[in-house]
């Protein structure tokens, strides 16, 4: 396989995991299948629109249908097979390749908005931030949840990180943007995948209000 | 009458039908004028704004005002008329207008999305449900409601099928583009008045959880 | 100093007075540091941002990342000193920057819509309201509270006062663009400081409902 077909098939991969975490937000509701599936889109393809609109060019599902065309047919199953994805192993996978999604369209996202002349470096941290996180922002206010901002897993971090680690490595090397990008992505993937399997969660003096 | 016309007539019914529930959504609490006037003109015209956003186009109220004029006048009205406004049957008359909103926004969004080419048919299908959706979502999410998505209403399959015919019928005939508008937009709008009067709640495997 | 030195030095204040309110409002929460600042920028750039998506130009923090430096400066040192700003007399004093703030953006943003032709006055009032609460609105969105739009402060009248006042100064006297947006910004200030510092509520008339 070459890097782009590697590419695509993990950012499909992170667009269907996005999107099944948007169904199983309201797996818990009375919520029909039509409001469902236009969540589990949502949450797959919202950050990256944010960040596309932020950036003023088109955003990037209409040049390629093919993630909405999986975030939908994730939600569908996901609706169809709610008992099975809610089970405690299944979501525990789940919660992994939504690890993957956001080290992979965080710091792709930071990438672009670089690439984009977007000033270096607080700009691209931003949007990276913004296009990690921005799917599931929508999705927790539209299904009425406390936001993932205002929990105490380990979200932001990782993928702050991830950026971070990108844009120095490119700065300091500017020949080597296919391998900064990759050791940002590992970076961001590796630290989220240890806060879940560990349940990490930061040091007091990293929280606004100590318990 | 002719046809502009008429859609133009129709349009600023609709547009009045969203500013009333936006100001609506507010009766019950203590918010003063200004702030409900603000809330009734985002959900008249949110949704028709994101779109625009998203197509990356001109937002359709910057070169045509008459959206937010009726929309401001709307929503001073009732503001000043609340408990006329609040009376049991004037509010199911205005359930029906809102029908008609998002039959016509719905399927006139998917169909403006239809014509600047983003891909059949997913991209028209996302936006025409924004469309109708989006100014009733900002206005649940900014009044600190359950928003329309959490509802059991049947609300987003009744534009989901009005686009989706609208679709198939243009694509089947494409010179047929005002018909498919129409067939769909009736459709639509016979759907969600349907539900509307019978209280219609989709079936329990329709939905994420049964009772 | 020149008049735009002037401009620059008073919307940095601005952005820094918005910045504190976003890690404020979660100082009660365990938020951890890197959400907390996340959410501090977005409320300070949150406004401008909307706005500029709506005029379809280039965001304005990309053009000139100092807005972005100040509100992550001011968000970083609203973390690590929480107990001083939380002071009342400090909140208090922030308020009233705060204040500075929505009357120099909502009446700046009016302004440039303005000249970006957006129709007179409809266009430049909301976007005008758009930008000086936007920011506000998003972050008591993230951070799950009752919006400033469902409050019964005075917050949306001194901006809608301001902006109106402006255009008609403009209007009246097309040459003194720099007089309007001068005195327009004033009386936002000093009527959004005097609700403040009296603790101003609007008459049971101005609300949508009594007590």
């Amino acid at each position: 396989m070459t890097f782009d077909q590697i590419n695509f098939v993990l950012s499909m991969m992170a667009t269907v995991a996005f999107a099944v975490t948007g169904v199983l937000a309201v797996s818990e509701r009375r919520v029909d299948f039509f409001s469902a599936v236009v969540l589990g889109v949502i949450t797959a393809i919202g950050g990256g629109t944010i960040r596309d609109l932020i950036l003023d060019v088109p955003v990037f599902w209409a040049a390629d249908l093919s993630y909405v065309r999986f975030a939908v047919l994730a939600s569908v199953i996901t609706f169809v097979a709610q008992s099975f994805f809610s089970k405690p192993q299944i979501l525990k996978l789940f919660l992994h390749v939504d690890a993957l999604g956001i080290a992979l369209f965080g710091v792709g996202g930071a990438f672009k908005a670089l690439e984009l002349g977007f000033g270096w470096p607080l700009g691209p941290l931003m949007l990276g931030i913004i296009t990690a996180i921005g799917g599931g922002l929508l999705r927790d206010v539209l299904a009425g949840r406390k936001t993932l901002l205002m929990s105490d897993e380990v979200y932001t971090l990782p993928v702050f990180a991830g950026c971070l680690v990108m844009l120095i490595t490119i700065r300091l090397f500017p020949d080597a943007s296919s391998e900064g990008v990759l050791v940002g992505t590992l970076l961001a993937l590796v630290l989220r995948s240890a806060a879940i399997h560990r349940s990490w969660r930061l040091p007091d003096w990293f929280l606004t209000k100590s318990k």
